[in-house]
C-alpha cells in the first residue's frame, strides 16, 4: 500500500447558512482544498462524500456526482457513502483506501449537511433514521435519551459528576469561541452549565452539540503528487480504520463504552506503531458532553472510569496529558453530521502545520474519531506530521 | 489487483413485500448469498450496501450496519453506498476493489430497496431526489417526463416509432413472466402497449417500470477463497466500473446519449479486453422502454440510432445478435432502486452457470448496466465464466 497525505483543505464554516443550498457548501469547500492542494483537477481520480440526511431534509440525493459536476470534475466515480454520523469519516477512509492502493493518485473528499432549515421535530425524526428503529425504535428512546442512559451508567459506576461532565462542556465551548470555523464558542461557568434546561435527564441543554450547517473537504494523494513547492508541513495519513458495532442499544453490552470505538483504536494504533501516549491532541465525537468523557477511554487516551475526573482536572485541556478537542468538537464547533469527520480531520492538518487558532504546542501526531448513530459505525483516523 | 469470483447469490423475489422491513429483505438475500459460497462468516472482511432513498420513504439509514449485525457480522466496516439507481451497482463496485486490492478476501454486497408501502406522491419525490433540484427541478420534470424527452429527440432523429418501442416492452414482459423472481411479467399485444394509458407523453403506462420491493446480494471472494468442491462454474469479474455525467438535464449535450454509459462501456472492455461482440448478454437498466433502447445503444452493442430497429427484428431477443434483458428488466423483474444493480447481477450469474429460467445458450459473458438518476452514475460490470 502507498502512503497517503493531505495536500488540501477546505471549510465552511459550522453555523446557519440560512437560504444556502447543501451542494454550494459542499462546492465552497471542496474548491478550497482543491485550491489550496495546488493539485490539477485531472489528477483527481474520485470523489467521496459523506452525508447523512440530505434525502429526508432535503429531498436531495447523488450529491457526489451533483457536486462533482459542479466542480469542473468529470467522468469519475463519484460516490455518498452513508453511516450515520461516522458518514465524514467514512467518506475519507474510502479516500485514503483509494489512494493507498493505486486505484487514484488523488481523490477529493467532502462532507456536508444542512439542518438548520428544517423544524426540530424534522431533525429530531431524521437523526433517528441511524436507530434500529424496528426493535429500539418501541422503546421511544431518541439519541440525547440513550447519552443520558450512558451518564447514568458511568455515574453510578465510576462516580462520575455532573460538575466532572460540566467541566468538558466549559472546556469545548472556551475553544470554540476562539475557533473562527466554530458555531458556539461561550464563556461557561459551572453554574450557567448546569443551570442550562434539562433535555433528558442528567443531560441538560449545554451538554447537547446543536444542529448544524456546513461542509468541510480535503484532497488526498500519493507523496509524488504533493506540491514539490510548498512551505507547508507534510501532513501523512498514519491510520486510517472503519469499524462496526451493535445498532441495537439492547445489545449493547455496557452503556460506558462503545465496542465500535475500542476496535478502531486498537486498529489504528496497530496501523500506525503508535501507543495512546503517542497522540499529541485528538478531535473526538462528543455529541454529548459524556459521549467526550466515554470516548476519551474507549480510545484509550484516559484510564477506564476516569474520563470525567481527567476532564475536571484538566488533564485533557490544553496543558493536560492529551488535547481533547481543541476544535470546541461538536459541541462548540457544530454537528453539521456529514461534515463533522471531515471537519476533525481539517482541524487536525491545522494543528500538524501549526496553523491552528488554539493551537497545540508541538503538534506532531493528531487523532480524529468519528461515531455513528448508537455505536454502529466508527471510523479512527491518526495524521502525523513528516519530520 | 487480484482476481475477483462471485461465490455466492441470493436474492428475494421482486415485486411488493407488504409489511416485511427494508432491512429484513436485505437479511434474506444476503443470507442465501452466503451459505452459497460456503465461505465461514469470520473470512467477510466488508459489507457494501445499495440503498436510494430508505431514508425518505422508510425513516431508516445506517442500513449496512443494521443488516451485517443480524447476520452475524460484527466489527467489519459495513458502508452504505449511493449513486441514485446506481446505488446497488456502485456497492458491487467497491466491493470488487476490496478484494482486488488485497484489502479483503470476501466482501458481501447487497442492494435493497423497499417503495410499494409509499403513496405514488412520496415515490415521485423521493425518486426525484436523484435530480438536480435547484436547476432542472425549476423545469417541474420528473423520470418519465426525462425519458419521454429523450424518445420523442430519438423518434425525431432516428425514425423511431411507437412499434418499435413496444416491441421492448413486449420481449421483456415475455421474459419476466417466467423470471421466478420477477414482478410483472406479461404476455402482451402491440395493441395492448399502444392502449395503455398515457403518463409522460409519449411514454405509456407498460413503457415504465413499476415501484418494487426487493433485495438482492452477491458474496465476492479471491479465487482462493473459492470452495474446492463445487460443481457449479466458476464466475470471474472481467470488469468493474464506476462513472459520473451531468446531473442537471439542461447540460446534456445529447437527449439520445447519457455520457456516464459511454464512458463506462469503454473502460469496461478496455479492463475486460472484449469487444461488444464478444458480450453474449447484457442486463441493461430499462427504467423506461425507451432507456433499454439508448442504453443498447451507448453500450456499443447496437448500431447508433437502430435500437429501435433492432428490438422489432428480434435482433435484441432470445435468438438474436445479443440477448438484452433476458431477465425482463427493470420493466418486467421490477426495479427496487438500490437494490437493481445487484439484482442484475445475480440475473448474469444464473445465466453464466446455466441456471437461468430463460437460459440463453452458451452463455459466456455477461454485462450488467446500471444508471443513476439523469445520468449522473454509471456501472457497467463484465462478468466471464472460467474456462
Amino acid at each position: 500500500m502507498r502512503d497517503v497525505y493531505v495536500a488540501g483543505i477546505g471549510s465552511t464554516t459550522f453555523g446557519k447558512h440560512a437560504g444556502r443550498s447543501i451542494e454550494s457548501l459542499a462546492v465552497d469547500a471542496s474548491a478550497k482544498a482543491m485550491v489550496e492542494s495546488g493539485i490539477d483537477r485531472a489528477r483527481i481520480g474520485a470523489v467521496y462524500l459523506g452525508n447523512f440526511i440530505s434525502g429526508p431534509l432535503n429531498g436531495k440525493e447523488v450529491l457526489a456526482g451533483l457536486v462533482a459536476e459542479q466542480l469542473g470534475l468529470q467522468g469519475i466515480p463519484c460516490t455518498k457513502v452513508e453511516g450515520a454520523c461516522a458518514s465524514g469519516g467514512i467518506a475519507m477512509r474510502h479516500a485514503c483506501l483509494m489512494v493507498a492502493s493505486g486505484m487514484c493518485d488523488a481523490v477529493l473528499v467532502v462532507g456536508v449537511e444542512t439542518m438548520t432549515h428544517a423544524s426540530t421535530p424534522e431533525v429530531t425524526s431524521a437523526l433517528n433514521c441511524a436507530m434500529d428503529n424496528e426493535y429500539d425504535g418501541l422503546s421511544g428512546l431518541t439519541f440525547p435519551g440513550l447519552f443520558g442512559l450512558a451518564w447514568r451508567a458511568h455515574a453510578q459506576r465510576y462516580g462520575t459528576t455532573r460538575e466532572d461532565i460540566a467541566s468538558v462542556v466549559i472546556k469545548n465551548k472556551a475553544y470554540g469561541l476562539k475557533n473562527p470555523l466554530a458555531q458556539m464558542g461561550a464563556d461557561l461557568s459551572i453554574e450557567q452549565v448546569c443551570a442550562s434546561a434539562m433535555i433528558a435527564d442528567p443531560l441538560q441543554l449545554f451538554d447537547c452539540c446543536p444542529p448544524s450547517d456546513g461542509a468541510a473537504a480535503l484532497l488526498v494523494c500519493t507523496k509524488e503528487l504533493l506540491p514539490a513547492n510548498s512551505n507547508k508541513p507534510r501532513v501523512r495519513v498514519m491510520a486510517s480504520v472503519q469499524t462496526s458495532g451493535s445498532a441495537r442499544i439492547s445489545n449493547h453490552p455496557d452503556l460506558c463504552s462503545f465496542d465500535a470505538t475500542v476496535l478502531a483504536a486498537q486498529q489504528a494504533y496497530k496501523q500506525s506503531g503508535l501507543q495512546p501516549a503517542g497522540i499529541d491532541l485528538v478531535e473526538l465525537h462528543d455529541c454529548f458532553s459524556i459521549a467526550e468523557i466515554i470516548d476519551s477511554e474507549d480510545l484509550g487516551l484516559v484510564p477506564r472510569g476516569e474520563g470525567g475526573r481527567w476532564a475536571a482536572q484538566g488533564r485533557t485541556g490544553m496543558q493536560g496529558d492529551v488535547v481533547i478537542n481543541p476544535s470546541g468538537g461538536l459541541l462548540a464547533k457544530g454537528h453539521p453530521v456529514g461534515a463533522t469527520g471531515v471537519g476533525q480531520m481539517v482541524e487536525v492538518v491545522l494543528q500538524l502545520r501549526g496553523e491552528h487558532a488554539n493551537q497545540v504546542a508541538n503538534a506532531g501526531i493528531g487523532m480524529t474519531h468519528n461515531l455513528g448513530g448508537t455505536g454502529v459505525a466508527c471510523t479512527v483516523h491518526i495524521l502525523g506530521r513528516d519530520a
